[in-house]
């Protein structure tokens, strides 16, 4: 089967803007781009998705697959993405059955989520499988984390942009940001797709967002099972990666980390000195 | 007519979770609670939102509210919301007019947004008209900053979620935390209507997440026009602030501010002495 045809259409990603700061000084700043995308399936409309726009072919495939709409790319024959009406136009090869049935259930996730995941995702997680043997050393953990720090991005020049990155043991495959995290992580899943990479047991994901049920999600459903994220959990992030196998850590900046779920995939090869008062601590009672 | 009949349903905020450190230590660490709460109106499901539950009643009015699908509480006779099933239970005076016409366009927004905003807020902005004569000093600005950095918080002790606030001029009225901050500003929402204060022209809203068009265009629904954030703005927020004559203030941490739209409605009496740099760039230029 053919992979779906993609245009690529492109936007600018920042724009400058005055604003007034503590002095009364008039000052100019930039910030991130944010457009309105509305997503035809077969000439019918399905959604208006807010984004930064920096590769809205893949945010509309990964978004297809993410909410379960399509099990494949295969089932694509083609997206078209025209900014200067702010759609994509999806073409199947031969429909979605019940489309209408199955977009019709309303879920408000956690912030920065997604809000509307149609269908029932949780009742899917328990069906699951991740690889039992991927782990990730501390040592490509804390690669990863180094990477992302010296990533140029919108968010250094702009601010006010989630990012996600999905990384192969410890080197960057893709780094996507947009206003909403959900956008990049859908993103990611539509590269994931095109690639047709059927090997997932070095895949990590990145994210700089916090760790809710949706995210960890949708990074089983892309068969990762390890997740890092610059922020913290939530409890129902925690509760799905518990019990779908899945390596969960937050907090990860310079050389600390949380490791909130299944520590037995996580192989601590480069443990960090104690702190100073630690190590007096230890002195004083040795 | 009498104030709808409302539960005080309450649930702990935060969970205690045993985590892995970078030492391969086990830690003990707080985390926000997240539980799935959904809305039944007139028995007929309506969605399902994730929040920490601190306030679910007035959560669910300002919900019903913002989504424009009640005008007024006056037409909602009670909201029962028991955490045992997770349900909250809305019965209403003489029903919703075309219920399931209005929940049925779907807008997935900007990250940390409540995806799904049912009908067309952006239509509706236009209607609106902020009082003219709202301002806002300086002075007060540093004092709802210094505010907000001194509550106590689940933020201090599970961090994770985001807060909202509703200030009359510097003085703290409503302080409310969640998991989503679509849920924080809903709530407050709602109880301002409990309260049915007519008179906005002193009131400020302050969130610690960024200022999304939803975010915006909520803080203009309820008749506020100042809005303070801890982080930036998007271009769609700036857009909407700057047509509903909203004045939009992010990065306000400590003396440091940027005012993106309408500076008049900020008095600037409190400028701080300028920078040692900037101090003697002007000491060399005079």
């Amino acid at each position: 089967m053919p992979l779906p045809h993609l245009t690529q259409a492109r936007a600018p990603l920042t724009r400058e803007v005055e604003v007034t700061n503590q002095h009364g000084e008039r000052e100019s700043i930039f910030i991130p781009a944010e457009r309105d995308l509305t997503v035809y399936v077969d000439k019918r409309e399905l959604v208006t998705l807010m984004t930064l726009g920096a590769h809205p072919e893949w945010l509309v495939l990964g978004y297809l697959l993410n909410q379960r709409l399509i099990a494949s790319v295969d089932e694509i024959e083609s997206i078209t993405v025209d900014w200067e009406v702010g759609a994509a136009s999806v073409k199947t090869r031969h429909g979605i059955d019940h489309i209408e049935e199955r977009t019709s259930k309303r879920v408000v996730t956690t912030g920065c989520g997604q809000g509307s995941v149609f269908g029932n995702l949780m009742d899917e997680i328990d069906s699951i499988q991740l690889p039992a043997n991927m782990v990730l050393r501390q040592s490509q953990l804390y690669a990863i984390v180094n990477a992302i720090r010296l990533k140029e991005s919108t968010y250094k020049s702009a601010g006010s942009v989630h990012a996600c990155a999905l990384f192969h043991d410890d080197e960057l495959q893709l780094f996507v940001e947009d206003v909403g995290r959900h956008n990049a992580v859908d993103t990611i899943a539509g590269w994931m797709a095109l690639e047709q990479s059927t090997d997932s047991r070095h895949k990590v994901f990145y994210t700089t967002g916090r760790l809710t049920s949706e995210m960890v999600i949708k990074s089983a459903q892309m068969g990762v099972a390890v997740v890092v994220s610059r922020s913290g959990i939530t409890q129902m992030g925690l509760d799905v990666a518990q019990r779908v196998g899945l390596c969960a850590i937050g907090r990860a900046t310079n050389k600390h980390f949380l490791c909130y779920t299944h520590p037995a995939r996580l192989v601590l090869d480069a443990v960090p000195p104690p702190a100073p008062a630690a190590r007096e601590r230890a002195a004083s009672t040795s």
